[in-house]
């Protein structure tokens, strides 16, 4: 049970998690603090929050859980406003999709209370954002993801856990480069690539006809470059050693398969073509094995 | 009315005509053509086609109009087999995803009949192939493309256009070399990147783990890189060109995304990120301008 919880960034991820601990009977009281006045009013008309707090500090104040879901370039500043005000058992956590600059950042501001911090990512999203988006039903059967580092207060990481699953949420522990890694692959990475597709085709003269004709593969491409665009250069500048990693990759394969189309270079395309397909139809269908989600 | 259709080709594409129009009562008799013994027989099975024709010869012999709806690398061979046993009268159409190499083609093989070909394109398609996946209602409410070209028959493609009518599709007529570059732009570019990126994922010693914690972005590249390997082959060597030319305008807005995540210029990517979003969220979300389909 959370007596008083402080949502920082009271929009589609923080304000789900309050309205699913509101909804199972988890929470006492929350109180929100958001940058913009709009938000926290929105969040309070909503009832996703019982009270506003004017400043960081008066929302951690006697918070005994603070969960922090804001874009992550705005991480280290709320980490920075909020290290002298923690109630001395307080436990913190986060929702940031990388993890690795979140926890430095943390590791910065926090000095000895660092170990309260768990770091966590629920995997989970839809193209919307704002208080107007959040819903209690968000987390149920969606993953998420704690990675907590060497000296994390193990207890802390039990209590970030189970308020998780109250959400309806699996929850999982992951080492954090690893974690870093594979979001970077499964997520960061397409978002990227989606965006350029989609900028690079809107700036076209024919743009109508591109539309009008569009066929599946570019829908889906359309549908993943309408996420928050704040959100996503956090995530490229703040997990950017493991995006440009895999960017290096990707580049070698498509060089690759470019050379084989100007060479008419069939048995290459035919070989790179059908050992994705293969891949994908025989693990990556596995309906359990994808997660429903967006980010 | 079509007295005799002939289908080269009894896959999802040509099946699911021939079921459409025998659905609508628009077709006397409808004989089939494939490669594969194991195709004629299941598209008789399934009463796709009437008839199974041995060769291409006694598939057009008789027949008033011509589907040729296989892989485009296999259009050439089946011109050069219709070309001296096609009845005066018939009228052939194509479901190739690009038109400039089936055009080419075609001039080539049929001579004088040159003229009766109407070029064309159902933009239309699951990820599923073969006579199993065909449906009666596959072209319904989607768009078919026809481009013929100063030559072409207008009669023929008038028939052509009201043969398609009759299984619920929109037809619209396109100049080639155009619908050639915004397929490129909607489906060809996607699909190629798709298949790079998830065969990239697949071959990585934490696959399982890149599958586990999959969120939206990779499940949409995922799917549409299920779609059929020599069909996608086909299509990159048969619309070279106009791939090609999107490929080099990918490269350069990625390079300029990748240095921004280098030198940390989050300015760029905000830019980038917006624009895509804003173009996507305005125009490309009109459902009624973005097609349901594949391919």
């Amino acid at each position: 049970m959370i007596n008083r919880l402080a949502i920082i960034g009271v929009g589609l991820i923080g304000g789900s998690l309050s309205l699913a601990l509101k909804k199972k009977g988890a929470v006492n009281e929350v109180v929100g603090y958001a940058r913009s006045e709009e938000a926290r009013s929105q969040a309070l008309e909503l009832g996703i929050i019982d009270q506003a707090a004017g400043s960081l500090a008066e929302a951690v104040a006697s918070a005994d859980m603070i969960f922090i879901a804001v874009p992550m370039g705005a991480m280290a500043e709320v980490f920075d406003g909020i290290a002298e005000h923690l109630n001395p058992e307080a436990i913190i956590t986060d929702g940031g999709s990388a993890k690795s600059q979140v926890v430095d950042a943390a590791r910065q501001a926090l000095g000895d209370k660092f170990r309260q911090f768990v770091p966590g990512h629920p995997i989970a999203g839809t193209e919307k954002s704002g208080p107007s988006a959040a819903f209690a039903e968000l987390y149920q059967d969606h993953r998420v993801v704690l990675t907590p580092v060497a000296d994390t207060d193990s207890a802390a990481t039990a209590r970030v856990k189970a308020m998780w699953q109250l959400t309806g949420a699996e929850v999982f522990e992951m080492d954090l480069a690893h974690h870093d890694t594979v979001l970077a692959a499964t997520s960061h990475l397409p978002h990227v690539l989606a965006f350029n597709l989609v900028g690079m085709l809107a700036e076209r003269d024919d743009c109508d006809d591109v539309l009008r004709y569009a066929a599946g593969g570019f829908r889906d491409f359309s549908r993943i470059a309408s996420s928050d665009a704040v959100m996503w250069r956090d995530i490229c500048l703040g997990n950017r050693e493991a995006i440009l990693a895999l960017l290096e990759q990707y580049h070698q394969g498509m060089s690759r398969i470019e050379k084989a189309i100007r060479d008419g270079d069939g048995a290459y395309l035919m070989e790179v073509f059908a050992r994705a397909k293969k891949a994908r139809d025989s693990r990556f269908a596995d309906p359990d094995l994808i997660d429903n989600s967006e980010v």
